[in-house]
């Protein structure tokens, strides 16, 4: 009947569409009524929302790119974002009650979910299913696809990693260690400059905010030149490392990650660099790999148990933290991945 | 007896180390005296040059590239490049007298040749000699490389090649009509894209200096978009090509070709493109790949024999017409793939 098991949820609501970076006025925190049941008929799930994830591709856009999975700020909505999730109860013979799952959700208490198809299934609950969010979710299979799949790196290669503190940076310069390369990260403070060097056995970091000359810098720390190139940043940081990209170089560069920098659109003058030297550079979303997902929750998974990757997140206690967790993100302040914890079970 | 087999030979000699383009008057015809014994232990081959090959990467250069394979223009020198010769007398085992080579050569009616690496042996003489300067050497090999081993091109798709008319693009065209591809070439004369639409069968073909807007004219060529781009400028069409690429295009960009623009440095402003599109981009060098130049000849040879690729050439009778022959190449001026014939067999 009517009114059963329908409970109140809290949302992170947008005040209207945000277009450009999303400050924490632009969002307040409202509540919804809903349904535990999914209705008759309906393939969906009903999850409990359990972790959120603050993550650079959910900035505003002024123009609407078609080919975006979705918009994360819209007006009198609430945000939408990935998130690990529990399901409460199901309308479709995939998903069960109880099941963990990881995918695009809402940033509320309860959501109901239609898009079956991009929700994944959690099989391993002996780490921390935030981490579903990070190292073993989107950015750690960003990571492996850029590293492994389009940079084919060899032992003992020289690895260059911008925005090495990002999501998707800090765990590129964990796997680059670990297949024994020379791994060098770029990040905007010298916390996380002495982090990478120091938490996560970067070889080099440097805080590109005090480099006046990056080409310069690059040099230093790359006096034979750059292998891999993990493109984050793109602009003046891309045609420093374009100078410096050793023969046969690869640059992988993340189609999610790199879409906040839409706005910049500094001339790149070294590009012909890439024909010189025989470069492959390869744009890379990694919704187009995920037949390669399993392979690399296999290849990271005892890593993480091991403790041989650590990963740094942020965590935002309540989803009333959540507007505030993401203007850390989107100016830089963030201390690790952000994740917003709505519940823990 | 010293003397013996000494014969004249002319050359095409630089007046000094020629740093940009090089103009007729940089030249002048020198005869030198050359034996045309191979002197005794020496691992080398005298040959006597039939077809010299004018070729865009020739082109002089400010700084020394520590890559470039040679230069051709060195003061007081005969131009140095690449050329079909028949070997007169061997040093080596693996040459005997009357072999047909081509490669990297001397501008001058004989020469003694120790790079016997570099020398392909031409095995197939039912087609134009000539032709292993281009659709059957290097720019054919190159155009086999950057379409079919880089583009992994499918029946149907979008492609662009810009200096189509040149001696790699006109025969990029052909391979794509035969895979079935829609073409449009850009070319820098009426009378080009004239032979790009009658002759080469390109579906379209337009003079880039007559656009204003390259953007436009892309989109009115392709209002879907582009698959593949075979890139041979740079600058400002690359930048045009980049806001057109479709989802998953590619674009190869041929080292060799490319080189002659060293010092255009404009700066590229829709790079991020190939983020968001996951567009893959390589710089490559036809040196990379002479594993794949048998399989290339077979796939090429049974096509212009039976005249389903034809070639564009530009004939210059004798050693004389060497100077003017690279001087018609650097203006754009040449009607096709430029070859000075010092001799016909």
């Amino acid at each position: 009947m009517a009114g059963e098991n329908v409970v109140s949820s809290k949302q992170v609501i947008c005040r209207e569409e945000i277009t450009g970076l999303p400050k924490e006025s632009d969002m307040y925190i409202g509540t919804s009524t809903i349904s535990l049941k999914v209705p008759q008929g309906l393939k969906a799930v009903l999850v409990k929302n359990l972790y959120l994830s603050c993550d650079p591709y959910m900035r505003g856009f002024k123009d609407k790119k078609k080919d975006r999975l979705f918009y994360s700020f819209s007006a009198d909505s609430p945000v939408v974002g990935y998130g690990v999730a529990k399901v409460v109860d199901s309308g479709s013979p995939e998903f069960k009650e109880g099941d963990l799952v990881w995918g695009p959700t809402k940033w509320e208490e309860y959501s109901l979910l239609t898009n079956l198809d991009t929700l994944v299934k959690i099989h391993h609950t002996d780490v921390p299913l935030s981490y579903y969010n990070g190292v073993l979710g989107m950015p750690g299979h960003s990571a492996y696809v850029g590293f492994y799949e389009i940079c084919a790196p060899k032992k003992g290669e020289y690895v260059f990693i911008s925005s090495a503190y990002g999501a998707i940076g800090q765990i590129v310069g964990q796997f680059a260690k670990l297949m024994g390369c020379y791994v060098v990260g770029s990040a905007g403070s010298k916390e996380k400059v002495d982090i990478l060097k120091n938490k996560l056995g970067f070889d080099e970091a440097f805080n590109y905010k005090e480099e006046p000359d990056l080409d310069a810098a690059l040099k230093r720390y790359f006096p034979e030149g750059i292998d891999i190139y993990f493109e984050n940043v793109g602009g003046k940081m891309l045609d420093a490392v374009l100078l410096n990209m050793r023969v046969h170089g690869r640059i992988a560069a993340s189609g999610m990650i790199s879409q906040y920098n839409l706005e910049r659109h500094e001339g790149i003058t070294n590009l012909m660099q890439i024909v010189y030297k025989r470069i492959l550079m390869k744009g890379f979303l990694v919704f187009d790999y995920n037949h390669t997902y399993s392979k690399f929750l296999e290849h990271t998974l005892p890593y993480v148990r091991e403790g041989k990757i650590v990963y740094m997140e942020e965590v935002n206690e309540g989803i009333e933290s959540g507007p505030r967790a993401l203007e850390r993100l989107f100016t830089g302040q963030s201390t690790g991945k952000g994740i917003v914890v709505v519940a823990r079970d």
